[in-house]
């Protein structure tokens, strides 16, 4: 089966970082394919970098459709446009965060989730009752630093997660880590072996959810809420600048 | 003061309708204005129809911002972009399903919200739940009309509302109704005459609830998630076609 | 219009703090009443407050209707009878408490309430639930002093309310701050100052929202629980000390 | 010990009926003193009727202080002025709603509960949340009868519960049935061999709660909330009128 | 009456203990029993001995309604098997977790539990949200001591509860504290004399409850989920060994 | 990898069944193995029925352990033993209502279920709340057929929940349905082609998931509540009777 990831944001080495990620885990019978738009915010750090990228995003997803792309994974932590996403694609869409979430709920009673700035905290605080785990989320916390730092010295951003994994841990009775930024996938594996903890990282679980639902037959339904959107008379359209 | 009310759809006539509820109510000394986008959806009906909206619509707004306009009023009953557009203004931002729902929790226990499409019930109870009203809500009900309908046939159109008010009343125990849509901000008045039912219409209640909101001196928190968006190093940005 | 600030508690001063405070927001075209009973206690600090306040508190209320009072405002934190209220008023009533928090959902995804003593912090609590905003109150603190002692050293109680209001933004990623109790108003600009967060006064907030929904043509629904009471057959009235 | 049974309305044949459920289930050592003010309303349908009681029902509550009464019974099914009964008395409060929920949450996995009047529907809802059981109540229905009218024609008042209890039943799976108003008590035992459901009469529910409590040593904690109302200084206090 | 006390471990100190305790709260007119069986973990700490200890426990209520008791008390704060209980008894069955909680709910408007090892606090936190108490309790905490241990050195488990309770109450701002443990009974009353906090021992409120629901004529209703299971066509019925 | 399939209960042709239908879906590099007890009740149907197979079950697990099993999947859908099944593996383990519930989530806005006796829907719908989906099911439906007839006329089964799948379609506003046992696994095909609705069957969910924890390198955390059971000083050790 053929997945599409897609980077909301526009900065083509977290593409590349997710990539990676997602090829480590995917089925050999997988082809994951992985793009940006070029247009959208360079990174996405609250609700109107969300806004602005999704357009993008979907453009992307419309391009997989018409070459056949079997699921799609939305790889930003703020899992933006997911219900758009749902509407226009044929095949299931899954976004990385509620992935996440569903694989913890799996494994764990309590977690707690990691993310890059404070601003992000309420956003995905706010996913996670969505998402109907407000009971297991210990709490959202936040290193502090913002999405493109992430990859500038992946030692200290190594640090500054372990320091804030082992808090949760101590404090939160956290039983396993979240991950809440796509641009924390690589660094997956050494932290679950630093700390000790399982260490959930949404884009591995985002590809693996894909698959399963393809391969057990399960695509978004048509029925309702996600439904292709209706055809509106004709539109005057002419473009819109999509920089903040 | 300034209040821009926004419609984040692409149809005049529908902007002219919510002008025309917002200028009935506004104080003397407030002058509203109104626009559109011209290359959003014709209607929003969904997920992707607000997807492709809030950007032209948050377009709107920034150029509001360039001329001083004290509170925004986004005239669409899904609320898009609400997060986004308190992101970018300096001053408040009122959705009109949220304050629809805020005057109903005062003046009433119970209510019910009446609405388009079958397909947008479930996006409009989530925002009811986001909003905090999921007790007080008995239930949310479509009269299965698209949005641009609304406007074709006026006494058909309020003949519907006005059977789906009474079953509101009957079977849902309702004690307030909630119009779910801007397109039907003009026949609140008829629709209260004729069921007896106070009849919310959030045009006006938005419209009122920015007055309140500027002349108390409250303004949007920029601690926090609301703050303005960060300021990205430069990117590369490329206009994005924002139809569907 | 003809606004009716209702101080529940029997202390002049904080009727008159509170009148200053909402005359200062009020439009033009509105007059504010403010009264309180005297045969009330001193302050509300408990349920048991409450209840004996509350009738006197409907007493004026009764007086309001019948020189036509257009809307009332509750101007106690705890907003005692406010569905009482909603019964024998034919125009809207506000509590300050809802009155803010509907505030602080429209200008922030977080907020913190401060309140004067330990035991009013779970009433408080309840009161938050009750309107929905669980999810986005982070926490509901207390300054310990009692409500009198608020205006006994303004400057003392204000360094009180500072450094509260900084642990709040500090410690619970707090977006804005409501004051949580009427006695407090007056120094709500100041702290607004010191503290750069947004500061939430109920009373002014009240003010306006009452404002809004009369503006609005909203008022009580009086189908369901809102309804005027029952008139019974005789009762035996004979006066009740209110004094606990 | 001795358990007094405070009805809050002033109707004396509704104590005496309570009475005589309360002494049917009270354990030999258990003296249940049943009383109403004079002074409140006739019968308690709505937030008013309450906010009206309530200040007559402390003053005996008080009385039973200063002789020694070991619990109290709030024989209302809106458990009204519940929290502040707690401040002053000593000995625990019972509240017959919250007791009967507490029954029905041991007894059964979900039940439905019938009240008087349709306005009483969503005060007592807000109870079932309060007290936590919003997800194990299936429906609050409603005979549509005023709370003086039940004991008119009993055989009457009969028939409407069985035809409530049997759609309750039917309709909304409920595996016990809550009675939702003190005047219905002494139609328990019929309305149980009638249905063959479950029914609960929240008086005697309360009373055996109470026994319990004071059986086990368990009283009201006097740390926070429930702490006896803060003297104040002198109040000038006059009678006020309860009657509505 | 016979209330038959079931520690669902096999450690028949624990029972002792817990039947003690049980016997200083009944009435006269009460006969508890207590048994434990032989074949379960000597203590419950977890999911998977809660599954190995309910069968055995269940063959003790079994034999118990053989013999013909009254009424069920489950000793173990997991509340284990106690939907299987409900539906195999005829009379009730109180878990102590269930019982301690609605105590609780009468006493104090907040609270918190104190168990005895960290694993154990998520699945009580599962309990107080089932039971309806999540918004009134404030922290589930841990002593980190297993249950046979409490028991070891009774002075030592003392102070080491004396040193949560203390925290609960200075950070929780908990009104009332209810032990975690049926192991923690024996300690009750001294608990509260050295803290001054009201301390609730689910044994008691449990055993007291019984005699409350019994007395009142409340028991399982039998319609539903709590009815007693369908007998099956035969089956293979082997031994299996109990233990871990 | 492999895969253990449990059904708990000791009808082989349930497990055959299952396994049918875990095998169509299953990756080429998965092994399924499906095993159940001989000592549980022939068909799980409430609280008791769990309670009597969960120790067999676990024992089932402990082999699959001693054999290298890689995951577990629970086929029934009350997943009955899951926390002390994931306490006792240390591979991952599914149940498959949780699974199924996780499915719907990412597929559709909306959904309902359809179990088999009208006893097991208060349990289901403790299980949706438990796992988060309260806000998104509509309803907990029941054919009244109790689990072994299931497969005694699968032309009659499918005739019914055909029905009941439309009626969840028309009146709920389902937008997927959730097969509520394991044992209509097999007709899970047929019924999408006939009522056009997603149909989802726990089993195949389950199956993937485990697949998708596996690949991913996600296991169950060992920290906190899940980890293993701790060993106990010698228990005595005698063979209960499993059957209720």
């Amino acid at each position: 089966m053929r997945i599409l990831l897609v980077n909301p944001n526009s900065t083509a080495s977290m593409t590349e970082q997710a990539h990676r990620s997602a090829e480590r885990v995917a089925a050999p019978t997988t082809l994951v394919e992985a793009v940006n738009p070029t247009t959208s915010p360079t990174s996405i750090e609250g609700h109107a970098d969300e806004a602005m990228a999704v357009p993008a995003m979907l453009a992307e997803i419309r391009a997989g459709e018409a070459r056949g792309i079997d699921a799609y994974v939305i790889a930003c932590f703020d899992d933006p446009g997911l219900g758009a996403a749902r509407e226009i694609a044929s095949g299931p869409v899954i976004g990385i965060c509620q992935a996440a979430i569903q694989v913890a709920m799996n494994i764990a009673t309590r977690f707690s989730i990691i993310t890059t700035l404070p601003r992000s905290v309420p956003i995905i605080e706010d996913l996670v009752d969505a998402y109907g785990a407000g009971h297991r989320c210990r709490k959202v916390r936040s290193v502090d630093m913002p999405v493109l730092a992430l990859e500038e010295d992946l030692a200290h951003t190594e640090e500054m997660l372990v320091r804030e994994i082992l808090r949760a841990k101590q404090d939160d009775g956290a039983e396993a880590i979240i991950l809440g930024c796509a641009g924390m996938s690589e660094l997956c594996d050494r932290l679950k072996l630093r700390t000790g903890m399982p260490v959930i990282d949404g884009v591995t679980a985002a590809i693996k959810l894909a698959e399963a639902l393809v391969g057990a037959g399960y695509s978004t339904s048509k029925v309702g809420a996600y439904d292709y959107p209706r055809v509106k008379s004709a539109a005057v359209a002419r473009p819109v600048d999509a920089v903040a």
